[in-house]
């Protein structure tokens, strides 16, 4: 019998991966850009559908152009699947999405080089247009994959430079026969870059992901009146800028107050006429709260709302509310979380229990088997930018974690 | 000898040069773009000088381009002075300026009607390039007139659109041969509508002008550092939106807490990215501070200083600023501010005591005589807008003030 615990990836095979797809869709600075479903991301599939067919996987694609390796390519039962996407946003990094497929073909190369004996097959996925940056929404393949959206109505989702998705899937050769919804996996883990600052600052080395935050995006227009800055007294204006600052000034200590995981952000904010001797009569400004309890982020709305109210009716402006997006957040399944948190400090990494800012893939899976995800730490917090970067120590750690987590649940009966 | 104190002017009149002056450079909405010394300009000068004419006023044209007509016209004594301006800005009100000029020329078509004796001749005059719109500074022609500025360097000032003002004067025939500066006036007294809301909301026919705001105008430019607006941390943030929100919040509560006349407002703010899901990393934000005591804008501005320093500190972010303007108030001189406020109530108007918020020429008398000006209402404050409106009752009670001001100056040993 195999010693499993001595197992470990190699990290050149697994760079050498990583380089040879970041050459498809390069730009400058290091980074990518592979829309999806464009010549680019059609290249990349092809190289990466190359590298499972080198190792003997039995290839799915699905009606909405997921992608599946499967090992042993016989079985027919329900995998252990781990994956990500990879798919870029126009100025991506190259680690996104393509670090956990590709530590997942290596992880099957280890395991089927080792002769390990599994329970349950192995299969690594790569998802249709995680990104949402040429289709909206994003995790569209995994959202369809785990039946959260009816394939036809995918299917005929436009893309920002005109074609549909149904179309770019025939012309680019993966429109596959597999159905949507799948059948649901026995579990799934997957590995992706935080895309945050803090297991660099704290530190840490292996994030234990336990559920990705619910999000609320809310459009705020607020319409004063306009009028001279010099000739106006204070009390009787009806300034739409300052109002804005107090809601940017709100929602900051709103985040602060309700305490982390709570978030908060003005990120966008415009006012009309914009000048400097004019009191606003018009401001433009997006409110993005976060947080793991759907009811935090029911009660930060509520908050946000009733500030908005009292404002209006404080400084004689009016305040219309718009929602731009509201998802629920996803709790991942708790034995997945400690099985990925033992991992790694059986392996003697440092690690953290965190949600994640951002969405991924895993979310969907969450939707219909027990999913989990590991976290390696992204220098200085950058992503969607070619300067996104995770060291090598970080990758190989990770990559060994996803190995032997997968290892777990795929020999455990 | 003539009752002086039943004098009165004709409404119908005025309001007939109003409306005749208005036709040109009419634009949409009933309002006026006649920019300074422009053809446009060169026309309304032509009509506001045959009106002049008309009267019997000697009229001399100086090296920058205001016109001064004088009653008697023999007379070489300095003059009990009214005027303003007739140029406008490109989206100008018909009233802004040309009630100054056309009341004046009424005042006096009154007084010569009358056969008043005078101790002190009676002069109206319309200056040069008030706005600003065309050539900077604004108030330029009066500020060339009291001294403030050389000839030479306002000959040479180009306008917005390519042109010299004083090959612009040469082309409009409006370069004269009266020498600037000029020799001082014996007063100087001018109606300008408020073009703020003070006098409406308190229901008050006359103010009587005690001086100029002083004028502090600053930019912003806040660096901060980009992040996920999921995956960063409060703790973590370099907002710069954030920041820019806090200095706006701020400059609104250093306005209540000086109190008035103290304004304060940020009119212009930008965030980059400015996108709904991304903290922002740069923030520029204008800071536009007013008073009428010097001491106190310069405390305003060491406030707003030392709140952005704590602010850097306190959320590692960098503030640069730049100071855009920085005008001294104006102080109007005590006699001639008591005298409209006496002449205004002794006709039965309410009146009240008021800095004005913007600009006038008569800041620039200020600098060589004994100046003052008198304010009516602005409908809902509304001025530099098509919309700008005074109703007929207080376009004649204003006149009628001046008639009596410029009397008694007149009459006075």
């Amino acid at each position: 019998m195999t010693d499993t615990g001595a197992l470990a990836i190699s990290l050149p095979r697994l760079r050498a991966r990583l380089d040879a797809l970041a050459e498809i869709g390069a730009i400058d600075g290091g980074g990518n850009a592979r829309l999806a479903l464009t010549d680019d991301d059609r290249r990349g599939r092809d190289l990466v559908v190359s590298w499972m067919r080198d190792l003997g996987l039995r290839i799915d694609v699905d009606e909405i152009g997921n992608v599946v390796g499967t090992w042993p390519p016989e079985s027919t039962e329900p995998p252990v699947m781990t994956g990500s996407h990879i798919d870029t946003v126009a100025t991506g990094g190259r680690f996104d999405g393509t670090l956990g497929v590709l530590a997942g073909i290596e992880v099957i190369e280890t395991l089927i080089t080792a002769g390990v004996a599994l329970a349950h097959p192995l299969a690594v996925a790569f998802f249709t247009d995680e990104e949402g940056s040429r289709f909206a929404p994003d995790m569209l393949g995994s959202l369809v994959f785990a039946g959260g959206m009816p394939l036809e109505d995918a299917l005929s989702i436009r893309a920002i430079d005109g074609p549909l998705i149904g179309d770019e899937l025939l012309r680019i050769g993966y429109a596959g026969p597999q159905p949507c919804p799948a059948r649901p996996p026995h579990a799934y883990v997957e590995l992706h870059i935080e895309q945050g600052p803090v297991l660099e600052a704290e530190a840490v080395a292996i994030g234990a992901v336990t559920g990705v935050q619910g999000i609320s995006w809310t459009e705020l227009t607020i319409t004063g009146q306009s009028n001279h800055a010099g000739t106006t007294p204070m009390s009787m204006r009806h300034d739409a800028g300052y109002a804005a600052a107090e809601v940017a000034s709100f929602v900051r200590g709103l985040a602060s107050e309700m305490g982390p995981p709570q978030v908060a952000t003005v990120g966008r904010l415009e006012l009309h006429p914009n000048l400097v001797n004019v009191v606003a009569a018009r401001a433009t400004l997006t409110v993005d709260l976060r947080n793991t309890s759907e009811d935090l982020v029911a009660e930060a709305e509520r908050r946000l709302h009733a500030f908005c109210a009292d404002l209006a009716e404080r400084e004689g402006v009016s305040i219309a509310s718009k929602s731009l997006a509201r998802f629920a957040p996803v709790d991942f399944d708790d034995a997945v979380i400690a099985l990925v948190d033992q991992v790694a400090r059986d392996r003697g990494l440092s690690t953290m229990r965190m949600p994640s800012g951002a969405g991924h893939d895993a979310q969907m899976l969450a939707r219909v088997c027990p999913a989990g995800m590991v976290f390696v730490p992204s220098v200085r917090g950058i992503s969607h930018n070619p300067a996104e970067f995770t060291a090598d120590a970080d990758l190989e750690a990770g990559a060994n974690v996803l190995l032997h987590v997968l290892l777990r649940l795929a020999t455990a009966g």
